[in-house]
């Protein structure tokens, strides 16, 4: 094989064909290679005409196809199977090359492989690529990390095949080594959040004020009109005015009510516990998420029929146009905590990990091709830009005011879903945050004097210096034997 | 060394020596180590004469001085110190005997211990226990791992030390390998969510009510006349009667209200994650302390003075006694969540792992020793007994009653602090997880349509089986480019 091709992907199943077809449309030169030599025969003769491909049927092949310094792209199943590639590629490549995983890897593991490979004297990048398969075949975005150097060769490439938002590609080199799949990882977390909001601000209107499904996606319809215009409002509205052919119902009311999930929103919480970041909003999500699919206890539940309020919010004609207003503004306050807890855990890791990243830039790169994109993170980008963001994105003057405005309309929110029965974890649990970190004094001064009193684990004072026991009621002590 | 004594210690600091000391007061003869002499000296200088202690200064003279089958109860840090005096342990003894880790390790630790140590032909036994140095000391509640046949022989030594809970040793046999530090692990998870809901219960009376830290000590001391009455529920109201020796101000005035933490409930709700099982109140619990902690945060928030309301709950006179009564059946029913949450994640780890647990035998030496004992693990474990319970601790009749009872009021109370400013993480994300579990339907279905919109993740329907995609809107897509 002659070295012609600048770029190359390994892995030609969904979302590899279409990242390579991507390239192929944005004048790069793509080597392809698939394990088995049947999808590497479709899509020659599916999309072989549509750009430059150098298919390869040998690992071999497919590294001589490619002009030093290589840049390979892997997109196979994660775990195992991405170890074995890198590992293949890393025996044929040689010092300079570069290797990229563009799958959803776990950072941990990202950290481990960039190391080891790293001691091979190549490059090992560790892409987050969001947007599905449509993203990658029409503009992804995309969360690379890895070398400074190895970011000089990827960037005209993956600016090439990246989504634009207001024009600017949406991919920037997040920082070192697993620094690209972290981010990825958060985004997906925020994602949850995002779309559990979205589902209870439905439940609201569903449930609580009997609007039919197509109203509801009336509603989303022009909320997308308003400072919540983002791609997931934009297909919740499309979804709720979907029709089952079947039936003739609202499809949202023949779709199973139990949500699935893949592992990177449980992977972004088990790490903000990991890092001590409270991230509440995401959290609930994923416990949500959990709750709908827990069959059994559901159904128990149903057959045990326990008594409480049906989820009718009780509302007069007049004040359901105001309280559908306040859903949405309970919405937006929630979406702004999800998103600073989701960058907390970020500047935390960064921290602990030693990554430099720039967070407004990260905020950019969601603007397009990702599934979180949305109007407000032009507002995130700029709060990060003015320094006025980094302890919390809720201390910049645009998100600070924002979430005042919506602050009665998220307490009543709240409220009136405890009372009829609702359940709102998010929105509920992102108003305990808020109210969490605005208080001056916690009671966390009541849980220190308990650990104090039952484990001798000390506790400090307000108006000194040092860690202090008190020997708490030595003689009246509870009995240990009941 | 003479084989003489019928159990050993090995790490003799606070929790170490209590326990050496509990098992010599019962009858035991206790070989005791540790690596440097002080401790052992300074053990036999203090208590040699509270019963019969046989002093080893190696580990080979330790090994020698016990009697087979040797019964060896580790005491030291946890993680690379706990492998090395297991390993050391192993290199000594026979097949046969038997060695328990007594501290906390992460379950994960204790079942690949478990297997190495199996292997070389001996008995490894994890073992939780809590009730801190008190408890160790004046007698704990044990939660032992491990075959049954090492059981048989430690049994009557820890049943000999354990607390007693109406005449009953707080210890049971839990199951396989890492049962037992399973089952504490989540015990502490438990804790977490106890102390919490405490602490939110005396915030809405103090910010929220407006009395003194003396007459919230006085509202404690009377629930624990009540349904409440448990250890952490008594030692609140001493807590809060305790008066700071230098300022005459309330102590908890004095404390700094930045809760600290250990670990485990961390793990618990990691491993809930990994679990699929929904520990909202737990997890609530371990991200308020958290938050608590975050000093820069907390002051960055202080200094930008958010808007809102002040926490003052704008009760008239006669609403006040009511609303302290809501607080009491809200604090009930959310820990009722808790529990019922906790032992969830225990029966899904029972199935995970093939262990065999009794969560009725696991109720009862709750009772007594350890720091979440109170008097409603009876009705726990009669629930459990009558078979209701199986799948959620809120099926059985008495706690579904309980819960019932108290849900006007848990609404309550959730409602009013959202509406004026108290955080409630546990208290509203249990109510939200009531909501949840005894909805009909969940807007999960929403959530369902759009990962199926954006990811083809397909979906399943509620009038015939299989799995179906859609093909949502096909040319009024949303761009990916903005």
């Amino acid at each position: 094989m002659t070295a012609q091709a600048n770029v190359g992907v390994v892995g030609l199943a969904a979302m590899g064909a279409s990242l390579a077809r991507n390239l192929a449309h944005h004048g790069n030169t793509v080597a392809i290679y698939n394990r088995t030599p049947k999808r590497t025969d479709t899509l020659m003769e599916q999309h072989g005409d549509e750009g430059a491909f150098v298919p390869s049927y040998t690992l071999q092949d497919f590294v001589d196809s490619l002009i030093p310094p290589r840049t390979a792209i892997i997109m196979v199943k994660a775990g195992e199977p991405t170890d074995e590639m890198i590992n293949a590629l890393a025996d044929l490549m040689q010092p300079g090359d570069i290797i990229v995983d563009a799958g959803n890897a776990y950072f941990p593991d990202t950290m481990r492989r960039e190391k080891e490979i790293r001691a091979r004297g190549l490059h090992f990048v560790g892409c987050g690529v969001s947007g599905g398969e449509e993203g990658a075949l029409k503009g992804p975005s995309m969360m690379p990390g890895g070398t400074e150097e190895s970011w000089q060769t990827l960037k005209p490439i993956l600016e090439s095949i990246a989504a634009k938002a207001e024009g600017e590609p949406c991919v920037t080199h997040i920082g070192a080594n697993g620094a690209g799949h972290f981010v990825k990882m958060v985004h997906n977390g925020i994602e949850y959040s995002d779309m559990q909001l979205i589902a209870e601000s439905y439940d609201l209107m569903r449930r609580g004020l009997g609007m039919s499904a197509n109203e509801i996606g009336d509603v989303f319809e022009q909320w997308n009109k308003s400072e919540l215009e983002s791609y997931l409002i934009e297909i919740t509205a499309d979804v709720l005015h979907e029709q089952d052919k079947t039936t003739g119902k609202p499809l949202v009311d023949i779709i199973l009510d139990h949500a699935g999930m893949k592992g990177t929103g449980t992977w972004t919480v088990q790490t903000a516990l990991s890092l001590g970041v409270p991230v509440t909003g995401i959290a609930e999500a994923v416990f949500a998420r959990g709750l709908s699919s827990q069959t059994a206890l559901r159904q128990g539940a149903q057959a045990i029929d326990f008594a409480g309020p049906d989820g009718s919010l009780q509302l007069s004609e007049q004040e359901r146009e105001s309280f559908i207003e306040d859903i949405r503004h309970a919405l937006y306050a929630s979406k702004i905590v999800a998103y600073a807890q989701g960058f907390n855990e970020i500047t935390t890791a960064a921290q602990e990990y030693d990554w430099k990243i720039d967070l407004a830039a990260v905020a950019r790169i969601w603007r397009g091709g990702c599934i979180i994109r949305a109007k407000f993170l032009n507002r995130i980008a700029e709060a990060f830009e003015s320094g006025q963001a980094e302890t919390s994105l809720l201390f910049a003057p645009y998100f600070k005011e924002a979430i005042e405005q919506a602050q009665a309309s998220w307490r009543r929110v709240v409220a009136r879903a405890a009372q009829y029965g609702i359940p709102t974890p998010v929105f509920a649990s992102s108003l305990s945050y808020f109210d969490g970190l605005r208080a001056d004094r916690l009671p966390a001064a009541l849980i220190q004097g308990q650990r104090d009193y039952f484990g001798a684990h000390t506790y400090q004072r307000v108006d000194k210096e040092g860690t202090f026991h008190t020997l708490w009621a030595e003689e009246g002590r509870p009995e240990i034997n009941a």
